[in-house]
């Protein structure tokens, strides 16, 4: 073999560029059209499980092949495999967006392969990671006080705050770990009953176990009891417990129940018990004066969660975790080997330090350059233009003899069932009928809605985030329920 | 606000493309002009701590700007404070690629922006993942009753296989965490002494704490000492510790030197002990016959990782991570809340019940389409010419008088030191010494060396790993150290 072997292949290395350079022009007319006609397509795809599996080869190629062949194999094999979570209608879940500055922004990214482990392995990416989490933390308003670090998810930046937790309350858990611990029979985590499954996982994953786990029931708006929690750790602390932290949730993900958080502080300062605050989803609302509400009381928590993948028009992922104790999280993680010594220790942030991810990708990138191409005011104006059709759909409901409305909307996320009016129906039948609905309505490709689940009964969901979601979208799918229902009968 | 107070920006959404397509092609070329002439800026970024950030505005704009004033922004500020991992310069640390079919596939995928918890949210992403997983699975040689699941980091990987050997060992381990046992005094896993930092945070993060982490010794070649291994087992399990997991390395990271796996996985099956392979570097070398050994004994891991990302010429972030066991893995972390059950499960494979993040980026495209891009014998190809051209240092080295080599050479990275023939140095004196030829050397711009302490002593680190690396960039490496290392004198 020879040292210009790579030229056997049409263009295996990044730098013959003529090929990339036709391939990534193809490329952005094919994105550019997919963003034309995106709602051409069903939102929900329509495959049978093992269906793309099974349209594929079992064997990497050999030889080289066009990318123009691997694109025909996309959109013939993949595309319909695809459930368009880029569709306005897309109405599940909590929706997402990826942005044409987010997509842009990506592209550079990988082009630039920044690995930002360490502040001299990509200044650059280390420094914005700071300045675009500042820019972030302005706009929702929380103080200087609060650090910001990129993680990929609010799953992993959960199972840091809590892991800092452990680490503020027993400072030689590091080097100990828990096992060996006899003087304390057990801890305790406290969220609500209405948290994200992202806390469980957490505790599995940090051996706290689940039963340590202890869910405060919520109010009849789905919020936590904070007289609740008070009780529980004041009965924990008689038992001996440890209570390690508490999370409240601002924008919860059944219902976008709001908790108490300026109470829920003050009973953690008492306690003197670590508070985080998941507001992946909520917290992008604190950017509308209306709504700066959501986020009271966080600035007196020790850490905070904001997915910019979530209500901020970032592709997946990117969620931005702030503490005001960012010293707990790098004594709980730091550790450099010998090969990752630099010079400059001492002078530098090295994100590496902050978590358990060594290696960092350069996804300040795409908040940077979103919150640039929109702007703050075009940002505030869309979410709060999903709060309005949150609001409009959820006065149909309540306008309408058949529906009714199963929790409060504080934020973009309605939850409701048909509930004829003539009753003579099972909360199981309603709950068999609903789930009909639902997957009536999205067998029409038009829209995509999901359920939860609410005190026992099936509740539907209908979630306005992705940046297109307009008027017209959120009226046909309340035509399309309401037309769903009526052959329910 | 009206709904359509989008329109007041200049592309504030996904639809209107035709900024987006016209933004796309700049982005285009900008991107193909940067792969032709990346030898053009020097490897390693050059400005001083706080630079960037202080050049950037504390605030985001309430406005939207033109992207065109964003790209300006970024030529001008941030590429100065790049470090540029896609340089064929490049020869720290692992070196990885940024290749051309992984930047159009990241593109492609954030514009897609799938979100693969559920098998429903993304038939596509999921059931992709597991056929470009068959592949590179094949193509590394491990047997067919390995599943793969693609994590974004091995940190994150090795943190799943630690959590699922506990799982393994304690079923009771997920609801009552460690915390209440009385019955252990403590658990140990074990690694050698040149094992990755992400052992040690795995520690931490569970909970097990760096104490329980026992640090095998390695022999001459920094392999670890079997014979220590197993003594250690016998001596913990006398001690009434639970032996958990050993974590063998196979291509680690001061000298890519590879674990005996054989050994040590009959060592991990007579003492019922989880065996997970770090193959995260040395992996891709499995894919040449000639050193398909260095994945020998792997096939009796019950878990083992491979990072496309490293050596594999796939953008940054993309581990691999297999398992005999992963259904341990689902028992581990399988949690499915009201809000994401769905009608196809038992069915189907939902991504979020293998780990901690709930959210799956569509990672497997951009591995798809670099494995039918290149196709298996270019990449072959080009990581054998990696391994030739490191023995080629190597030679260079051992030639050399005032140049010592420290670590034998089985993949793609020298370890060396400078010490002259004349002698009369101590070793830090040699240690300074070589600390100041690798900054001279980086300072050139030309190529970017790392270093690492082996034995107490500071060696330099040659590490070849980007797709573009040739055997120009190696002998200029060699040049520039040798040229330097005599002005040391």
């Amino acid at each position: 073999m020879t040292s210009d072997s790579r030229d056997q292949a049409p263009s295996p290395t990044t730098s013959p560029s003529s090929d990339f350079r036709r391939q990534g022009h193809a490329l952005v007319d094919w994105i550019a059209d997919y963003f034309d006609h995106v709602e051409s397509f069903p939102v929900l795809a329509r495959v049978k499980p093992g269906e793309i599996a099974a349209a594929l080869p079992d064997h990497a190629p050999e030889e080289p092949e066009p990318f123009e062949a691997v694109m025909a194999d996309f959109e013939r094999i993949l595309v319909p495999g695809l459930t368009h979570w880029n569709h306005p209608g897309f109405l599940a879940y909590f929706p997402i967006t990826g942005s044409a500055p987010g997509a842009l922004a990506e592209f550079l990214s990988a082009a630039l392969n920044q690995q930002a482990m360490l502040w001299r392995t990509s200044p650059a990416a280390t420094e914005l990671e700071s300045v675009a989490l500042g820019w972030l933390r302005r706009l929702i308003g929380l103080p200087d006080a609060f650090e910001g670090v990129i993680y990929d998810t609010a799953s992993v930046g959960t199972l840091h705050a809590l892991t800092a937790a452990r680490e503020a309350t027993a400072a030689d858990v590091r080097a100990k770990g828990w096992l060996a611990r006899t003087d304390v029979p057990g801890a305790r985590v406290y969220c609500s009953d209405q948290a994200h499954s992202s806390v469980d996982k957490a505790m599995i994953t940090m051996g706290l176990g689940l039963d340590s786990l202890c869910k405060i029931p919520t109010d009849e708006r789905f919020r936590m009891r904070v007289d609740l929690l008070a009780d529980a750790i004041e009965r924990d602390r008689r038992a001996g417990l440890l209570p390690l932290a508490v999370v409240a949730t601002v924008g919860t993900t059944s219902t976008t129940s709001v908790d108490p958080v300026p109470d829920i502080a003050a009973v953690c300062e008492q306690e003197h018990v670590w508070l985080h605050v998941d507001a992946a989803y909520g917290g992008a609302a604190a950017m509308l004066p209306s709504h700066a509400g959501v986020l009271a009381g966080a600035d007196r928590a020790d850490s905070v969660i904001v997915n910019p993948h979530k209500w901020l028009f970032t592709p997946f992922d990117l969620s931005a975790f702030y503490s005001r104790r960012m010293d707990v999280i790098r004594s709980a993680f730091a550790l450099t080997p010998d090969y990752l010594r630099t010079q400059e220790a001492g002078d530098v942030r090295n994100l590496m330090d902050t978590g358990i991810q060594l290696g960092r990708r350069f996804r300040s990138l795409k908040l940077w350059m979103i919150l640039r191409w929109f702007g703050a005011r075009t940002m505030r104006a869309r979410i709060a233009e999903h709060i309005r059709l949150a609001q409009l759909v959820a006065s149909w409901i309540d306008a309408h003899k058949d529906f009714e409305r199963l929790a409060p909307v504080p934020l973009s996320v309605v939850c409701f069932r048909w509930n004829p009016a003539q009753g003579g129906l099972s909360d199981a039948e309603l709950d068999a009928a609903n789930a009909e609905l639902m997957n009536l309505v999205n067998s029409t490709g038009e829209i995509y809605v999901s359920h939860t689940n609410l005190r026992g009964r099936l509740s539907l969901r209908v979630a306005i985030g992705h940046l297109d979601t307009a008027e017209r979208h959120v009226r046909r799918a309340w035509d399309l329920l309401t037309l769903h229902a009526a052959a329910l009968r």
